[in-house]
């Protein structure tokens, strides 16, 4: 009988998301009277209509498809070169970065990139993450068989947690060990916090030092509205040599249901040989590409195209602000409520503290049962997100403002 | 300094196509006059326009997501329910065979689930594919670590290579020697043979008393006109314990820039953990979707059902025969200029006998230069590929014609 991956074995059974779903349909079931009243603040997904220039493009790219004189079949599997271009100069070089456009990788979202990725580095690299984590970093690990068990608080064995405290603002210091691979999120999913230039330069230096590689993924750099904090580690001078950046449409554009994404390598970028041999890893992932990949949508790369556009970047500063105006009702809302807020400024999460006594959890069920509102736990990101929970700031105004209601019409402690 | 996967660099430098592509720009940069008459048979990329049903479902799609009460963000990782029960109904459940909704997993077309496949596979499977054969099994072998270096005549250590050839009409009957994955192509890449009932029953059995785990690429599924040709491997019993099924509405509504396949399968086909344990693949198969992906782009999904209804059905029927008259001309043509010719009955690939002392390369070069016709040399597909080259029928009827004329007026021997 063919063999299985035994490290898909590994994987704790709930993958976070899919046992929220679970509880809240039980729960639903339960009290269908409450079932009405229910609002999810839970899962990261926006809420608000796609941007009509990207309506527009997209339905224009469609109608293209339909003659025979301007349809297209297979594209350049990495992206066609209208986008890549786009998204070097308004992204990049626009900013004083010199990316080029082939080191742009188009693809269907961030997620699908932080876990391919993995596709061109080798088994021998000491991985780091932070915990809190975006999960989808440590399960691929697990996956690509990088890890041992997994213990009681969920940790497991051969990766380096990083924690996120409140006490370090949830930035985490570069650790006193060595690291080959770096896993770095700000604005952060799930705390909310962003990194100074200061802490992203201390992150740049680790991996001159260590010859490591930062994975960064700035999913949420569009929510970053301090000017003085980097919306891209390649502000930081050197990074290009040290960091994979990793991108997002869907909560700039709206586009979870469309699905684009990019990440930007550097043919600077070196990686090694186990005889001490240097390569590019723009050429492996390049050839990743070519091979296991036929590019993203044509409708969805001019979909894309069109956020860059005057009008385009005008609608996705309006969703933004939409959101980012929602975080401040629920943020100021859990602080009169008495609940200790982070996050929530330059990003559309809330990482909040539960109620002396109660885990994060106890805290999910309470607010499903008592608030009829849905919320992530922050164990559900790692043994350090216990005792927190994160607040979604993608909804609309009503929901946000309702949500508000109720958290301060609640006596938490 | 990280790792990279060294396993990349065991890859022979140039993934076929790229590689035409390289030699026909330098044909054409050294040559623009007969640049002019260049036609392209190589790359099997379809060139007639989207069926009017998919134009009109993904442009209403698109318009549902400018709405907020009709918006969408992300859907489930494996497909919306609407699409996996279409796909399981039509394809599969109303030809008897008892696939159920959620044994379908829909992707962004067959290459990427015919690599991705791996990722749930383990390390110590012998793996068997066809030779000649479709480039993307073998480079995600030698990707994942499964094979050794590359010898002269192309062929990877480890990998157990089954001889494709005209005694065999291209279809090899199972090695006597032990396998654990077997890919499988029909209608076949590129040779254009089709398997019979007796040869895919052969497959099943060996299959069975094996157990091993067929991988089988029905990408041209829709080509098959004979009805005596099984259309899906399913249609052997017992085959759902023992196979995966790859398929693509690339080539029959035309969307190979619109991205959209899928994977079936079934939850009784078992893996095996090192110490004897038996696992439903489908689990783990799962839980990489939830992980590793966001699911297709909404659109995309909603163009793929509407292929499935009455119209759809019959637009995907008129762009079938269109390549199916091509393939008929372009053999006949062939025929007559002398050449000995095979497939392109149920497929929409022609393959073709080299005229006596032309490497597939030379000849490559050779019809490039004579006729400015592209074609793809047999031996890119592997050692027994050599004297063979690959007709594409996907081409607009006029250009089929014209390339039947420049064959019939061409003296090969």
């Amino acid at each position: 009988m063919a063999y299985l991956n035994e490290n898909y074995l590994k994987l704790q059974a709930g993958y976070l998301f899919p046992e929220i779903a679970r509880r809240v349909k039980e729960f639903c079931e339960a009290h269908p009277e409450a079932a009405k009243r229910l609002i999810r603040c839970g899962i990261g997904d926006v809420t608000e209509p796609l941007p009509q220039a990207a309506v527009e493009a997209m339905k224009a790219a469609v109608d293209e498809l339909a003659v025979r004189e301007t349809f297209r079949g297979y594209g350049p599997e990495q992206g066609y070169e209208f986008i890549r271009r786009t998204i070097a100069q308004h992204d990049y070089r626009d900013r004083g970065i010199e990316v080029e456009d082939d080191e742009i990788f188009l693809s269907d979202g961030s997620k699908s990139d932080c876990g391919f990725i993995l596709d061109v580095l080798g088994e021998r690299n000491r991985i780091a993450i932070t915990d809190p984590v975006y999960p989808v970093y440590v399960d691929t690990n697990v996956m690509a068989g990088h890890t041992g068990p997994v213990d009681r608080s969920g940790r497991y064995e051969g990766l380096i947690y990083l924690p996120c405290r409140a006490e370090n603002q949830f930035v985490p210091v570069p650790p006193n060990e060595h690291a080959d691979i770096v896993y770095l999120c700000f604005p952060n999913n799930p705390t909310g916090a962003v990194a100074s230039r200061a802490q992203i330069e201390g992150w740049v230096s680790y991996a001159r030092e260590h010859q490591a590689i930062l994975l960064y993924d700035a999913a949420y750099e569009g929510y970053i509205s301090d000017p003085k904090v980097p919306r891209s580690i390649f502000e930081i001078p050197g990074a290009l040599e040290h960091a994979v950046e990793f991108r997002s449409f869907s909560k700039t554009g709206g586009f979870t249901g469309v699905r684009c994404g990019f990440t930007v390598m550097s043919k600077k970028l070196l990686a090694r040989t186990n005889d001490g041999g240097e390569v590019p890893l723009h050429r492996l992932w390049n050839r990743r590409w070519s091979t296991k990949a036929n590019g993203v949508s044509y409708p969805v790369q001019r979909g894309a195209e069109a956020l860059y556009r005057p009008e385009g970047k005008k609608q996705v500063r309006a969703l933004v602000e939409h959101y980012l105006g929602n975080a401040r009702i629920l943020s100021e809302a859990a602080s009169h409520a008495g609940l200790q807020v982070y996050g929530g400024k330059n990003a559309p999460y809330i990482w909040v503290r539960t109620p002396p006594g109660l885990t994060s959890w106890e805290m999910f069920d309470r607010m499903l049962r008592e608030l009829n509102v849905v919320i992530t736990p922050g164990s559900g990101f790692g043994a350090e997100g216990e005792g927190y929970f994160r607040i979604s700031a993608f909804n609309s105004r009503a929901n946000a403002e309702e949500v508000g209601r109720r958290l301060e019409a609640t006596a938490f402690s």
